[in-house]
């Protein structure tokens, strides 16, 4: 029989799931809503629900070595997810204890964050690397630290908050309760906030000039931006900007050969790539210029999180080859 | 025959060495000067020299187990000491290479925050912790982060170098070529510089108004602060407070369970500590607080960097015990 791995992607409004391959195919999946179930249990009843019956159709011949899942504010070494924002479930939640009893298999849970960095180390374009970074940017910013082919995890699981470090002292008021966090400039409300500062400081005609706080998207400033508004193209000249600065931080503190960056803001390449590349270069310490790589995703898109997660079960043995 | 190992402490002006037991016991010690050999190739002949005059008085019934070499911008991964600012002997030094053939041992070299965070595992206050950052505070501002009980090296061996990450942006003018660097805040010579910029702002009556640039040292600020000099006071308010931030931005790329503070300006003990702890966990995120302690060395003073190399030989085996 062939070994497989199940992979969950637990995001605040929808969880998707997937069959993968060893070789990182994914053979089947699917997706059901997070945000309907007040009770955490409900919800774990319902994804499992939805499991057995995508095994059903799709592993007779097949293994299941075992669950990964990947999810905000996910605890891998106690298997928790702790006071997540985006979550119904408050508080610490004991995620994979309450998982295990629906399945017959070793679970594995750890943020969001370092799943994709685990999954682009397995699957994607950080084969072979033993020291790199991965950001996504998403609602937030996140990241996934490995050094000497190891997740950094730190004392208390919690290594890698790259989006609450501090960017700008005294800046803009994180959801952290903190101010001028990275994740207040980087990262798709980031990037919609600093929309509505440039027109604040110098208003102009702009694509965006009929949105409104709740109705812009990062996606609507890249495509702006991509139409040559100066506006949008503008915020992005300030995100990477601000982001390059902060990765070169990033470098003195682990010397990676590369850093991904992954998500939604991420998709709108050489826009933030390009800046972020000039700051990173032009802030970076002598020794490290002009050596470390910025990248995006080598992951197909859609697929991130639920690779990511997957490549959370170990090959054979111990889940200790990622910590 | 009982194993011993030498440490030997390579600074800019003096090198200290010593023959250290297991246990951490330094049987004998020495010290020659660094800065009188033009040629790196003079230095090692004198060096081996005094080293094997005190081996022939003390080591009769011990076997040398090995030789472990701190040194300024020293590369654990290549044996090289790269571009050192304080030493003679510019660009890439093969040091390790060129030792070897004194010795007839093992010989590992790294940089000297990196060997003060290995000598504090070891044998100091951090025996038993597998996630902490030592701080070295000297003429500049050096650190070693150990994660999962190894050393942080990266890919270039060049990791930890919390010195230069930004404190404060387009701040002070930093040796390394960029600005704002946190070593150009909190080190012995910004302590001095942010004496001057105080005074500069508010020219008040004190203790070393007669000091000039050249003149002042950390020390006399130090000493002038435990006399209750108001402005030197307020230089370690200003020195804990850029420090303890910059601090519980460390804890969020490592998730460290405690930092020790090392080195000359450390010793002013509560006059930086205190205003260090104050700002570490106002700055710190949510999830961090009151759990991470700031400490002094458990080594002995004068001591530190003998132990921290000599920590670097493995007790059996290879050095990939730290790596």
């Amino acid at each position: 029989m062939e070994d497989v791995v199940i992979g969950i992607d637990l995001g605040g409004t929808y969880t998707k799931f997937g069959i993968v391959r060893r070789s990182g195919e994914v053979l089947a999946s699917g997706q059901i809503a997070t945000d309907r179930w007040d009770r955490v249990e409900d919800f774990l009843e319902h994804l499992s629900e939805a499991l057995h019956a995508l095994m059903r159709g799709n592993v007779e011949l097949m293994q299941v070595a075992g669950i990964g899942i990947g999810a905000p504010n996910g605890n891998y070494l106690k298997g928790t997810i702790e006071h997540a924002a985006n979550l119904r479930w408050k508080g610490i939640v004991p995620f994979a204890d309450l998982f295990r009893p629906h399945f017959d298999c070793p679970v594995y849970l750890t943020n969001d964050a370092n799943a994709a960095a685990i999954g682009e180390m397995v699957f994607g374009a950080a084969r072979g690397m033993r020291d790199f970074i991965v950001v996504t940017l998403g609602t937030g910013l996140g990241s996934g630290m490995v050094t000497s082919g190891r997740l950094l995890y730190g004392h208390d699981g919690f290594a890698g908050e790259l989006g609450h470090t501090c960017a700008i002292p005294d800046g803009r008021q994180c959801g952290c309760g903190r101010k001028g966090c990275l994740e207040t400039y980087v990262s798709a409300s980031g990037i919609c906030r600093t929309f509505f500062e440039l027109m604040v400081q110098h208003p102009r005609p702009s694509l965006l000039s009929q949105e409104s706080f709740d109705s812009l998207t990062s996606r609507k400033v890249a495509e702006a931006a991509l139409q040559g508004d100066l506006v949008a193209m503008e915020v992005f000249e300030r995100a990477g900007s601000v982001l390059g600065a902060r990765l070169a931080d990033a470098v003195a503190y682990t010397s990676p050969e590369a850093i991904f960056l992954c998500g939604g803001v991420a998709r709108a390449g050489e826009l933030l790539f390009a800046p972020v590349r000039r700051s990173f270069e032009e802030h970076l310490l002598q020794v490290f210029r002009e050596k470390i790589r910025i990248l995006p995703s080598g992951l197909p898109e859609g697929q991130v999180g639920i690779l990511g997660a997957a490549a959370l079960v170990p090959d054979s043995g111990s889940p200790a080859d990622f910590s």
